[in-house]
């Protein structure tokens, strides 16, 4: 989905990163925040998820009617992906290339497929920042299947990186975090990094769907077209609040989907 | 590839376990082995093998233009797949699944493809004596993909049940070992254990492929036809012994290929 | 603390097993179990816990004045560590002084020690039927430190063989749990398994302190003499529980300590 | 040992990185090579080494008569310890209380003890680059046993950082590698960097023990006083050098020992 279709058909994406339990340990609440998306980031064993659980959100997704995206990480489970880590390309390539395989085997065992790759944690940050990484994770892909799509952030340049290597993109944005006026996150240790009013999260995230304006931390008026709407179900205010900002995307007549 | 098959034909597969090295440790000698043999099992991460081991040793099978094969094992590389686990058939189902699947993704990203599957280890051997775990392992390759063969132990009841539950097989058998005259192998703390006469041992590989006789550990006469030579070449005297079995399957007319 | 001792002074300890959260998963309530236990079983980072978690419980055991103990189990955190296994007796030896001595470390780093050792999962019912794999924990222990307790169930022999190998130990037993007549648990898969009424559990707990008899599942009496109580904090009924039984143990005149 | 009092003796340690096997997987050459040092850098099972190759190892340490220390590592098995990886102070802490912890329990199962820490790899060279991961590992060693003392390269000011903490430090040198003017080493990519001529290293490592000049890479002299070369022992070349560095320290009074 380009930014270009999305907007045409006044229609936004609704992502969430889902099957991270592992083993005995469970977390988030898949069967809760399921319902509400319609693309499901399903992490690959590597810093969260393991084959049961895989297979299990596979199936969920597959029975909500979910695009299915693989969410591969470093080999951290410790550090749930979350730490910086040095990888050769060659290294992360090939990493990459498991992960989608495994998450691939499990989508077609309950009759569905992976239609693009969100890479999680520190290497979502390592990719947006470093091309040699950005290019290895496009290696994988293309190596795998040319037709997924790489999901990142809405503005970031990778995105353009992989559209000049041949791949798709899906343009990811936030309808509850304050953005800065060059369309970059405000840091989580900033106090207004988060909007915890459900209205202001619900405009915004129209603004991404229809690229009309909305308000940046510093007042002033931003413009970011965006693919899909990043959520999470973790606990019952972040559940509400997608249900919230459904709501108010159907009266605006967006409608939602990948 | 049938047992009648491969007596036609006068033909024989050879297959080695490969890819086992996992991060800065080397295993085996793959570069050594693999010019010998014609089906490669290549490990999967869970009890050796690492993405770019698997992705390098994809890489060199594709070269020799080897027949490339799931070796799945538990999830144990302390152990290295040899220590019994109890596993429920569900989790043993969905470690396959993922197994196979991050080798497909390998194989497939340098243009090759995953053929059969040969479980490692203590799993080799659970699927021989538990239905339950055989059938979970035999679920998770016909949900991958129903083309995949099943590589077991000439005579073990593994390879009907396959066949019962739609799956191709590859009977496997062991030139250098000595076998009970009811079919088993002689168990490695026995004396007798192994060939050390490199004649013996073509002798015997050459009975496998014909369907002719050859003399069990007992000394009566024992007839198991199988579809491929289970070999090793992680030392010098294992690869001469590879090089002489297939110096004499050649002069007595079988040709050696998957 | 012996059976003995306990009974003299009309005491009985009460231990849960804590630090199981791993990285980012969590697992457990160890907030509020710990003020309600006089022994914290501590996972040692290979079922279950990590070196952060080992840390941070240690350091919370020491501030509410509690026994330490280590809780060893398989090397097998994707199962728990509740998944049999098979290790040779050396491995299992040379495993179970590994994570003592992990534990030890984080101890003594709070300014407290580890008083005794309950295997966990798998390894706590290998070592009720294996004498071998339980004659490699006792020299685990009696190696690292031949003070080192032993805590098992009650009336199982491995009591014996470790007072038999000179470590001291601690029987326990489980106030919620009905009992058959020989003294074993009654499976949980049985539908009389758990005692719901606090006040059963509380008479049952008194039983074990005082050595008086209580009601086995087929309603005969059955008399058990235990040192310390296992209980669990995962969930707020379980918690009332603790709670209920310690002020019901006070009300008969038992103290609660190790 | 102080550097002055390793130059008072004319005496010198002698350390290797050992226990580096882990499962199935052999790394080194730990017989051949212990028998050739005087000091003993066990892996913790976190980068390298496992519980058994842990206990087998401090055995023939104790039987050689050497001293003991930790190499504890990132946990990063796959990656051996040698990538990068961002770490909280507190996480790190953990983690090296953790693997001190554990070898010092093997330690104590042989009759013997661990007297110093060398941390490994990527670990190795952040605590001479980031102070804060520096101060964490000391923290580490005064809870767990402020008699350790810090193996770290001669002419790091991490060598100064633990002094002033409180910690004994052991500067280590390396009689093979080229040193660059400054006393840093010269890079392995370099064409110069490592002393083929096993009298070079002889002459570098007498200049180490004795405080006398010995040629930087320039030609310039240089001064570097060293309480213990670094040796390896993973290949006949490097055995066979460490055993000539030996003679020639023998012959020029220098005594070996910790």
């Amino acid at each position: 989905m380009s930014s270009a279709d999305s907007s045409s058909q006044l229609s936004i994406d609704v992502n969430a990163d889902v099957g991270e339990s592992f083993g005995s340990y469970n977390m988030g609440n898949d069967e809760a925040v399921l319902p509400l998306v319609t693309s499901a980031n399903i992490a690959c064993g590597f810093h969260a998820g393991d084959p049961s659980v895989m297979l299990r959100t596979c199936e969920l997704a597959r029975d909500f009617g979910l695009r299915i995206g693989a969410h591969p990480g470093y080999r951290d489970l410790s550090g749930f992906g979350r730490r910086a880590m040095f990888y050769t390309p060659a290294q992360l390539e090939a990493e990459v290339i498991y992960q989608i395989g495994a998450l691939q085997a499990a989508a077609k065992a309950v009759g569905s497929r992976v239609c693009y790759v969100k890479p999680h944690g520190a290497l979502y940050h390592a990719i947006s920042q470093d091309k040699s990484a950005a290019l290895a994770v496009f290696s994988a892909m293309l190596k795998v299947d040319p037709h997924l799509k790489l999901m990142a952030q809405a503005q970031w340049p990778v995105l353009e990186w992989a559209r000049a290597a041949g791949l798709g993109t899906i343009a990811e944005a936030f309808a509850d975090r304050a953005y800065n006026p060059d369309g970059s996150l405000v840091s989580r240790s900033a106090p207004n990094a988060v909007h915890h009013d459900p209205d202001v999260a619900a405009a915004q995230a129209i603004a991404f769907a229809t690229g009309s304006g909305f308000r940046a931390v510093d007042g002033s008026t931003l413009y970011i077209q965006a693919d899909s709407l990043c959520v999470h179900g973790d606990n019952p205010q972040a559940l509400a609040l997608v249900a919230h900002v459904r709501a108010a995307l159907a009266d605006a007549g967006v409608s939602v989907g990948a």
